[in-house]
């Protein structure tokens, strides 16, 4: 970890998300989570929650299967974009430049060590509210919507990897992220860590796919203002007849505040709340969970649900004989 | 404004608060706001949020007049301090270097151009719980107190100041900050500026003193995880015979949700929480509110109240005829 | 105050509001307060809150001008259905009866002492949610809405009144009411004053009317779940261009937490809430405030806004020159 | 169920709650619930929560074992008093008067048809609190303590019987209660049962014992004004090393947004909030849970934990080969 900040990545600033049924995908983000539509194109649709200062945070995609397409990056700076290129292709990830889309500049393609595909890109074209569609506060980029979850923007990505401990050297080395928490083994092996890029206490995360398979998602997280909105969208997604994996509850790590659920397209989503817990220390000491730590269960007591060490997307066969003890 | 983030200042540490009351003072911000003591030197108290990771938050300094005294501000790493005592020094706003306190080590101490004391200092002692007072989740530096207001961390400072725009070149200039939102009377001079050292959407703020005077105060503002805690708070600080100026409201500038007492040394205290907003955007365009804009009141329609424009600490003669209109 | 209570009315059950622009009224109703519409008879359109056991909660009415029409009463049953129109009849209140409408049975209508209409009844067919719209939860009536403030029921209703020491004698002596807290001018007469039916600490409310007009409305209130429902309606409110006239904030008679706005018709709506507050003791001793402890403001020292004093529907000349300080 | 709604009983004023160690159940209940102290007596320590109108709440007996005592009732007046007594000796479940105790005046002891002891009375000496230490509204009986949970008043009992058919004829018959909601086995059974006396949901519950014991308790539970004063408590339960057994949660049965402790002596004490939600309609038709839908767990999915169906006051030694499916 470097204590001189000079961080290169401004922050986690959107998903692609596939699913089979897209329709359905859009419509749980647009009228339970809060989230608008700003454009589509073909089999892709653009969605953006209201606090996003750019022009769009999820993007669905109609696609053979569920599971995660490109995150995207944004750079701190073109130089900062620059230096992180350069360190992408050294490390070998490279995949080379591309077109932006909807608002965003040349976006250099990448994938991590586990093959998740990621676009870095400094150019950005602000969203701009159409007229009869501005905010009352010049502060903010849309209107608050008042609509289901109305979350305000995206927290982080939890990637299911089958070798942890490679990313923990790209996580670094290539995004200059910085480790704030993670899970090891009772052999040394880290099974889940926990980096961030800015303030807040972790941007993205990566867990131990136990079926081996690459390039699966665990979660993608959406922030909500209070912990009240999570416990209020908890009723919304009941009477949609979403799936409500677990929570509302408070994770022991990190002590986020969450409720689970499932997209129709089988994805899973957390609604998430931090509080004003923030991780500001240059010189912040990791803290390490150890399984017999995790088995505790979460930080109220709540033990942690068993498809949630189990279920990824896409699935793959081995999730048919689950072990449910992988981790 | 720098699109590098090479953040040399990790953030604000802590607070000096003058006060002739001091175990009135002291009384109030750990019954009320729920700090702890952490040690004592003379006339001086130092007193700690439970999620503060260095040893102290705030140091209460018995004396005779209210105010605030030295800001401390912790470097991101060695060659930020190095960088950061350089500018300093460049800008002759330097006093010279110091032996730290209370488990900070060697501190660089200056001030603004208005002639507020600060420190900045690399070297820490993370805060060690006792034996028996050791949090139950380990990832958080002190137990959660559940008394009164409970705060979590020092959010941000607001000074009054003779002269803002000498303020908006030493921000940026001499501690890197960034300008996120800003008042600008109608002859186009800031009167109020809001700037920010990491993610959250501010740290540092001046705002014009009416009268003149130099080195003031307007307040210090804690953060509370959850808007629900400063409402509950409310009714502490009405039990306790705690003048409440204004609030609970939520500010159209920033669009923090707000508290503000007087304690009883008479400086200003905000308890805030700002929800899940960060400003993110590594080319954030400030927001400009003109005096008109201004005058509309806060967010959701509540007046400026006058004392809010005419109260700063200490007290000046001045104030005994204070306009009420200066802003 | 009768401590036998055999509690004669049930509850406060619907109201009937007049408005000069009822589709807007009816919008605000439904997609900023999340109520929904249930039925339409000519200029009558019927709205209900999500867990309202009966057909209806609001019937918003165009009419030539804005203020409340009929206040229904639901009767504890039959019997004590006869036991209040006996008691109506004896004091020369009463207007006969009529055929109910919208799942009401028979329906006695008849006035207060200052005119406003009620209309008292027993016979109520439940509301059954049609087919593809039942709640998720069996113990509910209708699905919660996530639709903009979703307020829960109806809660009181503030009425203006020419005479409200008259006021005084009928509602406990007509309909069994009981007082719980009251304002008390300097010469022992009381200018507000808030009863009760049941178990809440208050479903009845007039106030001295300053114009002398008869038959005007203060504010109906619908009750929010949690204060953070109140809070994040504000901004609800704030984005769709509503007028909010004071609040969120405490009051300090009954304690409510509150947020006054406008709907588009004119009239008054309040969103309060309560938290766990009932007043349970059957010998409750109301509660007297002075003019000069009301001056004092409300709970956390928000000052009582003007209008709040002059503003009622519908509106009367004499508000041209409101004087501001009738009370 | 009658809908003449002459409750004779006002509500559940206080309960008797047995300890092994007294001194641990009297710091629990005061500095983590936010009660007071307000009377010693021997072993019996009063306390009560702020905002009862009435001396004590609680009162902590030190015993050989844990479990409830009395828990008292306040009748609506006088002739209330008399005709549940007249009730109560004809059902053959007399123990007589006796004097009252802290404020209380004569009492009539008697017992349900499973041998839990209740004492119901009339005259009450109201709290004062004393000089220095009165509320700031003068509309509530003691200051708002902001220490740990700071609940408002007791909520409710749920008791566990042998027999809980035998009390569904003793809860309306002979203290007028009535029934909202009940779970019902496949025989028609029922195993558990919800009266309210009041507008609130349920003051008094009975679940089946599965040991087959009489006289026991499943918990106390005690209303804090928001669901956020709950997620807090959590935190200051985790913090003081009580045993969290379930929640935060809402229940789908009554819908309350719950937490379960254990007090130091063992009793399961709960913390509860129900929104705005209260039973008004004076004819409600009485929910009925099949072992079905209670097996699919609370409102958002969290599956009900196993002690909550083993676990009651005093323990029984058939407790130690609970089957844990008796429900």
């Amino acid at each position: 970890m470097s204590p001189q900040r000079c961080r290169d990545i401004a922050h986690v600033s959107a998903v692609e998300l596939r699913t089979q049924v897209p329709a359905e995908t859009v419509d749980f983000f647009v009228r339970l989570m809060g989230l608008s539509e700003v454009a589509r194109d073909g089999s892709r649709t653009y969605l953006r929650t209201w606090d996003d200062y750019e022009r769009f945070t999820v993007c669905v995609v109609g696609a053979a299967d569920s599971g995660i397409g490109r995150t995207w990056l944004r750079a701190a700076g073109p130089e900062a974009l620059d230096r992180r290129v350069r360190a992408i292709e050294d490390a070998g990830l490279g995949l080379g430049w591309a077109d932006g889309e909807e608002g965003i500049g040349p976006t250099y393609r990448f994938t991590d060590t586990d093959g998740h595909e990621f676009g870095i890109y400094w150019e950005s074209d602000w969203y701009e509210a159409p007229e009869g569609q501005r905010p009352a506060l010049k502060n903010q980029a849309a209107p608050f919507p008042g609509r289901g979850a109305s979350v305000r923007r995206l927290d982080h990505v939890n990637y299911l990897a089958a070798d942890v401990p490679a990313v923990t050297a790209f996580l670094p080395g290539v995004l200059g992220a910085e480790l704030t928490e993670q899970i090891v083994m009772d052999d040394g092996v880290p099974s889940a860590v926990w980096y961030h890029v800015g303030d807040k206490s972790y941007d993205l995360v990566y867990t131990s796919d136990w079926t081996g398979s690459t390039g699966r998602l665990h979660h993608v997280a959406f922030a909500a203002d209070q912990r009240e909105d999570i416990l209020r969208a908890a009723d919304v997604m009941l009477e949609a007849g979403i799936h409500i994996e677990t929570g509302p509850h408070k994770h022991a790590i990190q002590q986020t505040f969450f409720l689970y659920v499932y997209e129709p397209g089988g994805n899973r989503i957390e609604l998430c709340n931090a509080g004003a817990r923030l991780v500001l220390a240059p010189d912040w000491r990791p803290i390490s969970w150890s399984r017999a730590e995790r088995a505790r269960g979460q930080a109220w007591g709540l033990k942690t649900i068993d498809s949630f060490h189990t279920h990824g997307t896409p699935p793959v066969d081995a999730a048919a004989d689950a072990p449910g003890t992988a981790r």
